[in-house]
């Protein structure tokens, strides 16, 4: 029982600072995502093509978490975008608290689109808010048609799911229709869209759509 | 500070549980494997091809372990062997008592070869001993080439590397040889098989070298 209460008490404080943020996102006007998935869905992949197609027409900033290495950061910061690495040390989600430290080294004046990318992992992230605008999950075709139903507290808790890895489909035995019949089971208010960050496919309407909750946030 | 004691009596708690479990595996004689990866990574299709494979040959029972659902324990079950499902319930990983209950639902006496199928995650498993022969880790080529750099503790803690989906390699951009390397500089002792669930490449490898592990049991 005095586990569980901690862990109460843990979040209750995740919560007091993600609200903390949230207030300070909100003061600047920028449009927060927390993008969330299992290990290699394609998380850094999707941000790489993100930065590309807008080519600084929105000022876009990147928060990294990881649980080792600097690599993401690495790959985004190519892009020529301010990049924070959080680098948990074996943690397996970020809490608001990194996320509050992370944002104490921006220059928040200068940004209007600010993506946190989140530990890869499909269980815990679903449990902290950091303070951002919505959840974005990603799932990707070749983790098979079943995962919402598997881990439904991280479909319950985004707003928006992209289906990655559209591509290599016609390789794969998962179906795509039965995957978001499955997700809107677990959560009917998800928006879906299909992206391939190999192909490009899906990319502008994602993009578009990012853009739309950048403008309307002014 | 709390957290971090309470989270340390955990562990050693579960420890004491493991070692009870370990000290029934060898009792009984059978060789155990806690199957680990994120999620979609194949450790269903993979237990679903080896029963297909020894066809009743080896006596085999599997746990499942899973957030939410029995689909795995119905995939598995279709092969005529006992299977018990744990469900967590939003925990993220399986631990010793869990281990502990569902093989108080098995006769052991019958049992060759046991797996346990892990939540897919392939951060907070790695800290949890089960009582197991070893952990074998699956990484699937459509997650990269970096996630034994981007998620050490895994690759460190397992004896095994089952790298699955070799099929789809001419689709991605996957080096799978320095996904052996950056495997084999995180744990140079990894013993590192590579296997297809879908063309069935390298599972008779993967069959006989459980069979040996069963034998060198006996």
């Amino acid at each position: 029982m005095s586990v569980i209460t901690i862990e109460r008490k843990v979040l209750e404080k995740n919560d007091e600072v993600a609200a903390q943020n949230r207030t300070l996102f909100k003061k600047h006007g920028l449009f927060t995502i927390n993008l969330v998935s299992s290990p290699g869905s394609g998380k850094t992949s999707i941000l790489e093509r993100t930065l590309k197609h807008f080519g600084g027409k929105l000022r876009i900033s990147v928060i990294e978490g990881d649980v080792q290495t600097s690599l993401d950061a690495e790959r985004v910061g190519k892009f020529d975008v301010p990049v924070v690495q959080i680098v948990t040390n074996g943690a397996c989600h970020l809490e608001a608290k990194l996320v509050q430290d992370a944002i104490s080294k921006m220059n928040l004046n200068s940004v209007q689109l600010l993506f946190i990318e989140n530990v890869g992992n499909l269980v815990c992230p679903a449990a902290y808010d950091l303070g951002e605008d919505m959840k974005v999950v990603i799932a990707s075709t070749t983790e098979g048609d079943d995962k919402p139903l598997k881990y439904p507290r991280m479909f319950i808790n985004a707003s928006v799911l992209l289906i990655n890895k559209i591509d290599l489909l016609p390789y794969l035995n998962c179906d795509i229709s039965v995957l978001k019949t499955n997700a809107l089971q677990i959560n009917p208010s998800l928006d879906i869209m299909e992206i391939s960050c190999t192909t490009g496919e899906g990319i502008a309407g994602w993009c578009n759509w990012l853009e739309s909750k950048v403008i309307s946030k002014k």
